[in-house]
């Protein structure tokens, strides 16, 4: 049980997205320390290895001097939660102890001063599509809008493989892709920039302890086998997708970047925030069956920013509306035996609402080029400009206090 | 220019699929010697590590005693390209000098003695759909027989990403997958083992050189960042694959387990059997020209034993059939700016020749189930039975010397 009355001695920790309910996991190196374990804590973040130097931490320093969370997570939720608490102890407003230590600022950075890199090494990345508004929206306008859900939707979390080498950490830059696409139907393809480039508004979660060829993971199981949460933005060129992706789905119209947020949000530290989730008619394969709230209301919003421009809030989601939860997709990928790996990542799809303003995507916001989306310079977007900046924010609320995983920051830049 | 008429004082090498000109790269352990990269030449693997503990090359140790080959791949063609004909000069017939060495066995192990293991931490896979035969046999199956290959398959070479972390080295015992199937169109999805179990004959390249994103490989670099080529076997679960397949393509189906043959065969070593491909009409792209011969004549063969029973050969077919070559493919993989690594896998999709003895799956080769395949034994199959071993070979020829991979076998478990 979170204690949301808790509070810490950290300056702004209470009222940030990272307040001492949070302690997200990241990767970070500063001027004069190399990549290591962080944890966020308002606008600091927490130096792992510098406690354990002191002692205040027992943790095996070659894990936490790292270039990525793989071998931390792989500690296991016995390890990684007991920091989290232990953190916790030494951050809460009573441990004046702690508080008071003369050397207290060599456990402490500046996030302003710090650089984030990919908190994991992403060993393999699927995509799901368990949005129902996302999926019927896109079966409206591509397919059949009388029979927009195809019918394998309702009775399994669509899914496919994703390029794990282009996922990149907010801030990232990235060009324009070019590639081959179909304009006109009667016409040959042509080759060029990509002149639908979208965003897609997902949530991925982080793979915390891995299994065998051959071992399936359970809904029962699923919780502990993810370690966390981050917001994760699938930019997809979606002329090319619509030229390539018949019969074994999007290659090209995806795998030129995807970004992710810095921060990974322990899955224990959303647990105030479940939700039910839709009840599934038809009634589910016993394989898929869960007991509990396995959904998360946790807000999500998009923005698009030109360059030296004002921002525009395009999208405003919730995590909430997954049709298929988390613990349904591991059970699902994992049925027929394969193996998952720590650092593995496995997101969402698209989330959309049901209403037009929470669409994760803007095929969908503008309606496929039919609908500009306007944004507060007057001008208008059916699909992003160069030099277009998209953040991606999320956010569980209670009591006040927030929840957070810091931006998902990408530019996209004219193609090369 | 390949001398073909070399010997090697090695006994046995000569006859062999790994005579002096093919001097391909592994992973292997002994009971004395932990993972390391190993060169095979006949019957037996030539130990590197101990050859730099001599001076007799000189590579970083770390590079060699490792348990895989991307750190060494890392290095480069000039260097890799240097070791090669390095050890050719001691495996001369006419180097009687290193022949006569006292401490000769040290830098020899017996294949069967030794593990292998992969040979490379592949970063990402993805499996094209390159044969024109596979792709119309397929379209004539299960979509249209009029219209069998999909308006885009004549563009550009389709691919889709698949899952790293299943694929396994020769060798692999792997259980029968259970998911979804629909069995019967008007009834719901059942759960259960798949009864579809079938093999898919293609071979892989392997990424010796890296790229960053935003970068492309045109077709004519592109053999720059090819280090080699093994066997690969896309084992696929049909009804799976069936019935979760769209939109977004194979997921479960192929996810289970992939087999790969142990020993990499440089692209160099294959030179000799370059050979023209089928001519492209329409007239691709100017982004997938490319000039010279980019296909390879290589010997492709399947067979099946069942359980304490007599191997049957199911299928004969070559790899000089792709319709797109690994130029394209990679050129195409990586015109969005697409990022590869050193050990990225890139599979041919299963190689289909014109011939129905030729066709490169029992989907095909039992056309959908209607054509039983008779074995040796008198039975007959339409997919795997449990217990069956499928076992890929491949191999070039010249002047009667033979360049080839080593076996690519696995054996289908019952399920769980």
């Amino acid at each position: 049980m979170i204690d949301f009355k808790r509070k810490s001695w950290v300056s702004g920790a209470d009222s940030s997205e990272f307040p001492i309910q949070n302690l997200p996991f990241g990767i970070y190196n500063t001027a004069s320390k190399s990549k290591r374990v962080g944890v966020a804590i308002g606008s600091q973040i927490l130096d792992l290895a510098a406690l354990v130097k002191v002692g205040v931490l027992n943790i095996p320093m070659n894990v936490l001097e790292n270039s990525s969370l793989n071998d931390f997570i792989a500690l296991g939720k016995s390890v990684t939660n007991k920091v989290r608490l232990d953190l916790a102890d030494l951050l809460d407003v009573n441990n004046k102890e702690f508080a008071a230590r003369a050397d207290l600022a060599q456990f402490f950075d500046n996030m302003s001063e710090a650089t984030m890199h990919m908190p994991v090494q992403v060993g393999d990345y699927t995509d799901f599509y368990s949005s129902r508004d996302h999926a019927t929206n896109v079966g409206k306008m591509f397919r059949d809008p009388a029979n927009a859900l195809l019918p394998n939707w309702l009775h399994l979390p669509v899914g496919y493989h994703g390029r794990a080498s282009s996922i990149v950490i907010s801030g990232a830059s990235y060009h324009r892709p070019k590639g081959q696409t179909k304009p006109v139907e009667t016409e040959p393809p042509v080759y060029g920039p990509s002149k639908r480039m979208d965003f897609e508004l997902e949530v991925a979660f982080v793979i915390g302890k891995e299994t065998q060829l051959g071992q399936s993971i359970s809904t029962k199981q699923a919780e502990d086998h993810i370690f966390g949460l981050v917001l994760f933005n699938d930019l997809s060129a979606r002329d090319i997708q619509q030229w390539e992706y018949v019969p074994l789905g999007p290659f090209l119209a995806k795998n030129f970047c995807s970004v992710i947020s810095p921060w990974i949000v322990t899955i224990e530290a959303l647990d105030a925030f479940r939700v039910e989730g839709e009840k599934q008619d038809p009634k589910v394969l016993p394989y898929l069956e869960f007991e509990g709230k396995k959904n998360y209301d946790i807000k999500l919003e998009v923005s698009l920013t030109p360059e030296n421009g004002e921002e525009t809030i395009v999208s405003k989601s919730n995590f909430k509306y997954m049709y298929w939860n988390m613990c349904q997709q591991l059970a699902h990928h994992t049925v027929n035996g394969c193996n998952m790996r720590v650092g593995d990542m496995l997101a969402s799809g698209t989330i959309s609402g049901p209403e037009k303003h929470e669409f994760g995507s803007m095929l969908e916001l503008a309606w496929k080029g039919t609908e500009p989306i306007p944004m507060k310079d007057g001008t208008t977007r059916v699909f992003m400009n160069d030099n277009d900046t998209c953040i991606l924010r999320g956010f569980g609320e209670k009591d006040g206090v927030k929840i957070g995983f810091g931006e998902c920051v990408s530019t996209l830049l004219p193609a090369i």
